[in-house]
């Protein structure tokens, strides 16, 4: 069985190892202002496994070669997709992003795409620019080593609106997906993390971040974007799986009385959600009772939308062995790497002869 | 079968009725600002049933007498509760929307509850000025007819933090549940409805309104409310139903590995919720497949906490008759009526010979 890890974070060890990829203009403020912009919800389990400090020195997710010793190997993991430089849309510069994002880019491919075939990269844009995105992703887009764009899920506007449609026009062009991943929420230039202020702590902060990806799907069904884009994917990272029922039902519903105010749309809502969007796993809802968990994989055709991931290194990270019920061996499959090989374009390990990092 | 219909909506016929019971301070305000928070989504099927205007004049659900007649007799409702004056926390002046409140209460119990015990009343108050709102508690909350307090689920602040304590223990005082309502999302002085601002339509903005949901019942959980007012109930009022299991499953896995930051939680959430948290049915989400509702029914213990509403008289009603899909026929004698009539210590109809309007 094929297995695509679609959420791996890789770090960069020490805030110099950007420098020699950003432009010195922007050194001084990166080496002032710190590597990422700043928390302010602590974790009381930490952010990251603590066994995942590579035995080299620096943090978890800082060495390639120990994180294919420590996750790919031992799990058997053909192609970790690695998502890294996520927030750099909160910083309210948009030239200093701009600038980070490239060099972002230019340090994934040297030190992790070149490393190993079975890491696959996430391109880093500043969104808050959307024509120097769409530059961004024209630069790095024919690398075969990237998989797809990637972006915040914590934004000062709706992902469907019209603002950014010059990013998707970009993703569609290079045929990549566009992923939208947590934790930004509240942090930089992004609004509270819920439509009436600020959660308490980290744990109802963590448990809330699901609303980010409703407020942008249904964005992005509404405002068409999927019959603009006809070809463009849209990947749900880290969100859950589990709010997507509600969701579709409540779209089509209301489809049903409203649509005259949205005439581009051709389709119910869960159409488009069939044919563009997809879910990672982790992590993935844990019912007491494993059946509710499979009803809700039926009633999202999760044999065509939901792929595997770990969250490696983070402190919730989801064992590839140990986090999904049992299930129909055809479902687990397409959940484990099948789904992720298709959106992604990657090759069958066993055509390149082995694992791909072998 | 008893029926409770969980959400209907009266309202007054002009904006001079509630002039009797407001402060003369107040007038020119109210006035000249008019009935209500200004809305900026504009509905294209309108906002209510055309077929609720009632044939004496005035507009929909204003007058009690066509209510009976078209709502609670050919549906065999035994029991009304009435939602209105939900939006008052939402404009900017505490000391004016105090006053408000109890105009509005006043004018419930003087043209509703007098004229029917078919009608039960929601207590409205200002959550803004919270010391104001459990006084106006007080107040009301011996009037046999008065069934909860309501409020928006549009706020500024999460209402699991403490700022809000003095209403829940007011309540609890009382022995009324808390209900929240949507609608008021985006106006007055509400924060945008969304984490990432403003959805572009009505549609969009009618899809997304959950999202107030999970972030409240995530912050009265997270901050121990239940623990604190142990007698309190929270019925979330036309917010659907779907997202539950989603946000269940992921505060309890969170709390898990994250307890230790809210030590004054006593059981998992999912716990709490089973205890204290109701939901009202429309607009009940409508899959394809009948099954994933009770599914979904069966994931979240719906024999307990969901109540049948239509909404009336707006345009999304669900018919008492036709809403919901075949079910066991004890879990339909719950949700059409059993629940609520526990909740809200309705007496059995048969008891008062008869319906309660009759």
């Amino acid at each position: 069985m094929v297995v695509v890890d679609t959420d791996v974070h890789n770090a960069m060890k020490t805030k110099y190892d950007i420098l020699p990829y950003l432009p010195k203009a922007w050194h001084e403020e990166w080496l002032e202002m710190g590597m990422g912009i700043a928390r302010q919800y602590y974790s009381v389990v930490g952010g990251a496994r603590k066994d995942a400090n590579p035995d080299t020195g620096g943090g978890p997710g800082t060495d390639p070669d120990f994180m294919i010793r420590h996750l790919i190997e031992p799990n058997g993991i053909d192609y970790a997709i690695l998502t890294s430089g996520i927030e750099i849309s909160l910083y309210p510069d948009p030239d200093y992003a701009n600038a980070l994002a490239s060099a972002w880019n230019d340090w994934t491919v040297e030190h992790w795409l070149n490393r190993s075939p079975a890491f696959r990269g996430s391109i880093a844009i500043n969104n808050t620019d959307p024509q120097a995105a769409a530059r961004e992703i024209d630069r790095m887009g024919s690398h075969p080593g990237m998989a797809q764009v990637i972006m915040s899920s914590a934004s000062r506007m709706l992902y469907g609106q019209r603002f950014y449609h010059p990013i998707y026009e970009a993703a569609e062009r290079n045929g990549l997906p566009i992923a939208i991943h947590p934790g930004g929420e509240g942090r930089g230039i992004a609004p509270s993390p819920t439509n009436a202020g600020y959660p308490t702590r980290y744990f109802e902060w963590h448990n809330v971040l699901p609303v980010s990806y409703i407020g942008h799907l249904n964005s992005i069904i509404c405002e068409g974007v999927f019959e603009k884009f006809p070809k463009l994917k849209f990947v749900a990272i880290e969100g859950g799986i589990s709010w997507l029922p509600a969701m579709m039902w409540r779209m089509d519903k209301n489809y049903k009385a409203l649509r005259s105010s949205v005439p581009w749309l051709k389709k119910h809502p869960s159409e488009y959600i069939a044919e563009h969007v997809f879910l990672t796993t982790q992590p993935i809802e844990e019912p007491k009772d494993h059946k509710h968990l499979l009803q809700v994989f039926d009633m999202i055709g999760a044999e065509r939308c939901v792929m595997f991931s770990t969250d490696y290194p983070h402190w919730d990270y989801d064992n590839p062995m140990m986090a999904l019920p049992p299930m129909p061996k055809e479902l687990k499959r397409r959940i484990m790497g099948e789904t992720a090989m298709e959106l992604y374009g990657l090759p069958r390990p066993a055509e390149t002869g082995g694992t791909a990092h072998g």
